[in-house]
């Protein structure tokens, strides 16, 4: 069967912010017509950073909309015209001050597949050099390491929710496991 | 370090779709003030459905964010004063025609932290019985059945990538090798 959904008109409803939202008509695979409601996104990449140790590098950062603290990995949007790679280059540096000799691509995420058409780039990097981050007077987060079976401890313990977080995790898992 | 970042004034910005989007003026941990802007998103209840004979139960659908079809598990979201556990017994039943007897729950996930409140329940529902599904005429998918360790190994090779799905198979997987 052909799931297929048509684009009739696109409005956008809000675009002052940070990301913008659209009001797409469309035809149903079934000849009705619907609306369809959506968050416009860049896109984004998601770095695992592992120290020589084993060890990942994770964040805690207040994230507002759930009015809660998080851990997660390091992320950040993609700039206009900017390469994939050179975006998890440039949040690492910012957001963590490391610099990696080795960036493996583990995969992709949608994060948000019913309501946001952002896809998250999921990196590993490895041979890791401690710098100065370079994180903006408003980017407000702290850097901590935990190893990897601690990390996937967290995940079934509840102390990690953030999905994208535990997606690359699993994923770390997964390639470690079948490259050593 | 207090990472919280307090609400000043908070507008919607747009609200007569699906979800609404609010733009709220906050007071950073430093003192400084900056907006933040997000979706208002009532919850959701994802189901991973396993089958006697160890299939798991899921879904192809259509999201037209990303204009593709998504190989994902059955969700659906609470409605107004609906208990998290009614909510998956209604959407497993309507979108694949199962009933469960059993039903754990494996967590909760946060699929995107940055511009949604969303929140996603995640279960576990064994001792399934066939029925008829009970979906309307414009919610069109397509329901199939694959072996956990095959779920697993789509997901590395990039077959499954709604972070979501991703995200309750880990847990699934953890579950099974903890409880047998």
């Amino acid at each position: 069967m052909d799931l297929t959904e048509y684009c009739i008109s696109s409005n956008t409803v809000a675009a002052d912010g940070v990301f913008s939202v659209k009001r797409d008509l469309v035809r149903l695979p079934n000849g009705n017509t619907s609306h369809r409601d959506y968050v416009t996104h860049p896109g984004a990449v998601l770095i695992v950073p592992i120290l020589s140790n084993g060890n990942v590098v994770l964040e805690r950062q207040f994230r507002y909309p759930l009015h809660q603290v998080f851990i997660e990995l390091p992320a950040g949007k993609i700039d206009a015209n900017e390469e994939v790679l050179t975006t998890g280059q440039r949040e690492l540096l910012e957001e963590t001050g490391y610099t990696a000799k080795d960036w493996v691509k583990l995969g992709i995420q949608h994060p948000c597949i019913g309501y946001s058409n952002e896809v998250i780039h999921t990196y590993l990097a490895t041979g890791l050099i401690a710098g100065a981050h370079q994180r903006d007077e408003d980017e407000i987060l702290e850097t901590f390491e935990v190893s990897l079976a601690d990390c996937l401890t967290m995940i079934q313990h509840g102390e990690i929710t953030d999905s994208k977080t535990i997606v690359a995790l699993f994923l770390t898992e997964k390639y470690l496991q079948s490259h050593g």
